[in-house]
């Protein structure tokens, strides 16, 4: 292609992103409209309809409004066109889903998973959930044209690998995204799974509008996703938000797993917090409704205990909630948000822990960076990395680059080549 | 203007600052060229420089390479087509310099100035020093075309206001943009200093590419500015990268005067380290070379006494590099940039500043959010914060909404109105 015709092809592609992406977002439902919105003359419009409806990526289905005359037909987007395949993989479960061309989450399934069992026997898994959704929900074609995978460590974006994750043992440089390809012939995607529910909260959660954005999940360990200007953060490695091994006490004598001291994941994070009980346990005390043994107490148990008033599970949590409030303190001085959601099983555990968490932050970051600021749970049932793992797919599959790709081939199989 | 012509003219403006862009940036020196980078056809070429060319801001200067036949004219970028005024405002001294529309400074002046003097005195010398530095660098046509400002304290962007700035006494909500507005005829944009030193190293220092950058200035207070994705980082209220009240000593007894304990600024910051110089002084203490009064006691005092090897001076800026080292392994978790700069009086009075703050930081941060991450010295003598405010205002400038009043209008004035 010589450089005039390569620019003609962009700008085509360049239309027919800004077509679909009307028409996807339900911002117009007709040619005429789309020629009203874009300026694009009647010929341009026919041509990029057409070549949508030819992909199957937009359909008419019967008339839209008319402004006088006859009434033009309705297009829509098919966003049971094909389908995206959707899984967060955490410390001990994996969640997978189905997600239409939209983001919406049709079909998930949850169960128990150690992601220290490796990759080849938790994808071998992931891979049977998926099977068994796609052959409950085909869809109307039955292709699948995306996949999204979030996991609980850092992830080189670029290459879809993770990168020394400490709490993933076998899955160093582990090739997610080609096993993934090659079984289903689609693109993958792969990021941190707090990356992920930031994504969800951001595009399909509660964050209405709120274009600075950090999400904070304090489960086992504690890590942050940051969206800075509507876009996620990701920095130069791919590890930005990684706040779990920051120093929340100094001269502290909290050894951390990282090999350093005092770190907030160390100190507040849910593993830490079971340790302590199970020390306590194991040194005689005794925590209100649990007649288990020290090795096997939960999170759960502790926060069942702490609901009913027990004072050391309460002391534990409200602690935690002390120390994040401090780490979040940093946080929002440094990102000036006006949002904070707050995520993982740690913060849901109690009905004080949130208000524990803004009395620090609002005590202790300047007034300034807290004049407009809202913090919230996330809400505790909805699959919101799921959400933004799918979200994460179309913002890949719906760019002009990757479109251009998908309409000339009538086939998500030449986007393989191009993932990034 | 209806729907189609409006979009013609986006098209038109769209197609103008892509040609402008690639002549004002050096990367095509012909209309030929032009044609062969853009796929625009020859007419559009045509009428694109035509109107660059009616508005003076380009200019044909000699002969281009020729790629066989005749040589095509030369395209130049008229950077002397009109200037540029920019400042700094610190706590205790003004920078003001004119820059070409390049961003390269050509003149400047500095003088001591207390910021504390409220913006009707400090405002004046500055339109003062503008009006000398026009005078005798007038350029090829005289036009002012745009103002940067930077200032010591939080700013909100779209309005050019100061917010709450603590040690700016009379300037929180002064209407810097429209004072210079009116009196100047050119648009205005303020920001926060250290947010102009960040822009200023990202596109005019040593960043060399590095699209994830901290730029720290330690000097009376502390402060960051943030570049992710290669961007400034604002958050909502204009304050990200306000790291200077950031708890880095828990149940500290330094109170702060922003009525905090143990901030990175009540303990590292400049006025900190000469509160505890005088107190030394007064109490009966000696700092080698250092014969004058406790009250009267420098920063460049204290770096001289350090330089000698005096053990007090040195004890003073040793201590407030571990703490800003700690401070910065928190930043490098949370941004995860490549590039660290360190800027201000402080960082720069002793040569072990910097070799500490490593040490920190790289014993601190996780592995992998240091694996290539370099932390350097800005530059002492380079007008860092003047060519960041130069490049604030070329961005703003060039953008196609800008352009477009600029070449429909031929006069900055028109800028005005929309300025934001």
């Amino acid at each position: 292609m010589d450089d005039i015709a390569r620019r003609q092809n962009l700008d085509r592609l360049d239309s027919l992103a800004t077509v679909l992406d009307l028409i996807r977002t339900g911002r117009v439902h007709s040619k005429p409209e789309i020629a009203r919105e874009t300026g694009f003359g009647r010929t341009v419009v026919s041509m990029r309809v057409s070549e949508l409806m030819d992909s199957g990526l937009i359909v008419e289905d019967g008339l839209a409004q008319s402004s006088g005359g006859r009434a033009p037909r309705r297009l829509s987007f098919s966003e049971s066109r094909a389908l995206l395949l959707v899984a967060e993989l955490g410390a001990t479960s994996i969640s997978v889903g189905v997600a239409t061309l939209t983001g919406e989450i049709i079909a998930s399934r949850r169960e128990p998973s150690a992601i220290a069992d490796g990759p080849d026997v938790v994808l071998t898994r992931v891979e049977t959930l998926f099977d068994d959704l796609v052959a409950a929900n085909p869809g109307e074609y039955g292709e699948i044209w995306g996949i999204g995978i979030g996991v609980p460590g850092p992830v080189e974006y670029r290459s879809g690998r993770p990168v020394s994750p400490p709490i993933m043992p076998g899955w160093d440089a582990y090739p997610i995204r080609e096993r993934l390809e090659s079984r289903y012939g689609a693109p993958v995607w792969v990021d941190n799974d707090v990356n992920l529910m930031a994504l969800g909260e951001h595009r399909a959660g509660i964050a209405d509008g709120a274009d600075n954005l950090v999400f904070v999940k304090i489960g086992s360990g504690i890590g942050a996703g940051l969206i800075s200007n509507g876009r996620l953060q990701r920095g130069d490695q791919g590890v930005a938000g990684d706040v779990g091994h920051i120093e929340i006490e100094a001269d502290s004598s909290v050894l951390c797993r990282c090999g350093n001291y005092g770190c907030a994941e160390a100190i507040a994070g849910g593993s830490a917090l079971l340790q302590r009980a199970r020390e306590h346990l194991a040194g005689g005390g005794s925590i209100s409704g649990y007649d288990g043994t020290a090795a096997s107490v939960t999170l759960d148990d502790l926060a069942s205990a702490s609901q009913r008033g027990d004072r050391f599970a309460r002391d534990l949590f409200d602690g935690s909630a002390r120390s994040v409030g401090r780490l979040l303190a940093t946080l929002v001085n440094i990102q000036n948000p006006s949002l904070v959601v707050l995520g993982g099983a740690v913060a849901g555990s109690s009905d004080s822990y949130l208000a524990i968490v803004k009395e620090v932050v609002f005590g202790r970051s300047t007034a300034l960076a807290t004049r407009d600021l809202t913090i919230a749970m996330s809400r505790p049932s909805a699959d919101i990395a799921l959400r933004g793992a799918a979200q994460m797919i179309i913002e890949q599959l719906f760019s002009r680059d990757e479109l251009g790709h998908w309409i000339d081939s009538h086939s998500p199989r030449a986007l393989i080549a191009t993932a990034v």
